[in-house]
């Protein structure tokens, strides 16, 4: 049997990372500021790394809360703000690992469904107009995890203007977003309406996910009751890592390390997409992403995800689907293409298909 | 007025840190291991740090949990195991970081006094005996945070045989133990009886707090709970940083570390008690530490701990004592001394004892 092909998670390639440029970058840091980098610090992270992220959003550097990754940010503002009394809506399918977060804090989570990509606003408004008014709406707008779906611009003012009639807050996850190898940047959610929402990011998909770096905008009354919270919990992330980044940030190579990654994973894509026209064409439907780390694929009734076993025995891992939405799951597939080369990829799809041997 | 003297937190001192080591030491953990350091990985901890972690402790590496510092490793095991109808026992005072947490998880929390440095068993033993048993215990036997007391021997053995006839756990938390200026190591109580205990410690006050490095010795049985839980919140701390201590260790540089923090620490401490001597004789009493980051000092009756405002007026910033105790501890003042050199650890004395005038 060749290698296990692993359609699993959203990893980057070992061979995307700047190792030598880290090295510089780490090797500065601790020249520079051991005093702050060797440390403890307050929570809300690394004040270098927090104004650049504050310009670059142009928002107050008090609005900025760096943390060990995203969800760890997350996971606190659920924390601090969620109660079993709220609820809280997300996109189906969607970041799993973010559904298991939210879960835990026992507000009454629904999904609202994402049918070919597009928000299914018909469904969103009938449970506004039923009562149910979320304290947070999740979403990841660019590229999502796991549909690789782009929220057009008009669904981006759609969906604030909904949120700004019945006063809930959006809360915008946006890892991928610079991560685009076709088509032109849409506004962010919060660039249309910063007071309407919360945004986070990481350095994961950018740099590397070891540096465990991802931060979040935070409304100014919300700052500080979360900020306390993350101290309390583990008084600061990192600054040596923050550092890092920084220091990568400003010497430019994060803007080069953009341009290096789209063209090693924009071909995969293209690959991807082609061997999926190849092998699922009728079977299946999925959008074609314009960036990203992922595409989604909804199997036509009457075909199921195969479980663990079957995928195992045909040289394959795959994400357990069901972990993207609330209920059900086993029509969906999605296929991270950034961690494998074209041949992989190939096979991969190949292999897939070989699972479906009746149709 | 001079500079304000600040006996707040437990941090290092920044002439401690070993810069130019973990320079290297950062070079060499992406040299050598680029594809794992910068890579996401499992929450249980980078594999080499684990292992020496495991032996160093004579623990299966399958026990071993790595994270951003104990705190949130705390933090975790709290949310996974404990429920707001389980008891938890801490000393009294105790880390204030660390009562915060679990008193977040909604635990029945009863303190158990130390007085002159010794756990009041009476205390103990009778509320075990009225029926009230912990789910945990948690202590720091070797110089504690913040009195600086250190457990006997016989009080550690008599501690296990309650926690053996009672079946609830003790938490041992060692970030101090190894800095210890006087007399020899006892055995912990890890050491003692490892099935009743969780032991958990960092390298924060051993090589850089910087780092975030902090582990815990769990169970079996509790394991990969705890570690699920884990990855579900932060998928896994920074390796890079895990990484960075591992070499530092394999290179030898932990122990030689700890043998000049110790020349640093120790006159800090002979100055500190000097100081108290001097001062303090008569209005107060405190343990003599053989090692760790504090003294606590307890006033006499009818003395009270001043203020914000008035212990900045005499350039001084002290913790709030309160945070130590489930209730009261406005007579107590922890006194932390390895970040002050000799000339302020005197005169942040002297002007503490100008706050009794009257005395």
């Amino acid at each position: 049997m060749d290698e296990i092909i692993a359609f699993t998670r959203g990893v980057p390639p070992v061979e995307s990372f700047p190792v030598k440029r880290l090295e510089e970058c780490a090797k500065l840091a601790l020249e520079l500021d051991a005093g702050r980098v060797l440390q403890y610090g307050t929570a809300a992270g690394y004040a270098p790394l927090r104004e650049w992220i504050a310009h670059e959003y142009r928002v107050s550097v008090d609005q900025i809360l760096i943390g060990q990754g995203s969800l760890q940010l997350l996971d606190t503002l659920a924390r601090v703000t969620l109660t079993a009394q709220d609820a809280f809506f997300l996109e189906q399918p969607t970041y799993d690992r973010v559904l298991t977060i939210f879960r835990r804090s026992g507000a009454g989570l629904a999904g609202i469904a994402l049918r070919d990509g597009r928000l299914d606003f018909g469904q969103l408004e009938s449970k506004l107009k039923s009562g149910i008014v979320p304290r947070y709406f999740y979403l990841i707008p660019d590229f999502q995890n796991p549909s690789g779906a782009l929220m057009p611009l008009e669904d981006r003012r759609r969906l604030i203007r909904l949120a700004q009639d019945h006063h809930f807050h959006l809360i915008e996850d946006g890892p991928y977003r610079h991560l685009r190898y076709y088509g032109e940047d849409l506004p962010t959610l919060f660039e249309l309406a910063p007071e309407q929402v919360i945004h986070t990011s990481s350095f994961s998909k950018l740099i590397s996910p070891g540096l465990r770096v991802g931060f979040m905008i935070l409304p100014p009354n919300l700052f500080q009751s979360v900020r306390k919270f993350a101290e309390d919990t583990y008084i600061n992330a990192s600054y040596l890592n923050q550092a890092i980044a920084s220091e990568f940030i400003e010497r430019g190579w994060l803007s080069q390390n953009l341009v290096e990654l789209k063209e090693l994973y924009r071909p995969r894509l293209d690959t991807l997409l082609q061997a999926l026209d190849e092998h699922f064409n009728g079977m299946a439907t999925w959008i074609k992403p314009q960036g990203g780390f992922f595409v989604g694929m909804n199997l036509n009734e009457g075909l199921r995800v195969p479980d663990r076993e079957r995928s195992q025995s045909a040289g394959l891992v795959l994400s357990d689907s069901r972990g993207f939405f609330l209920e059900g799951g086993d029509q969906f597939i999605r296929l991270p293409f950034c961690a494998l080369n074209s041949a992989q990829i190939r096979e991969g799809v190949k292999r897939l298909r070989s699972l479906f041997p009746d149709y």
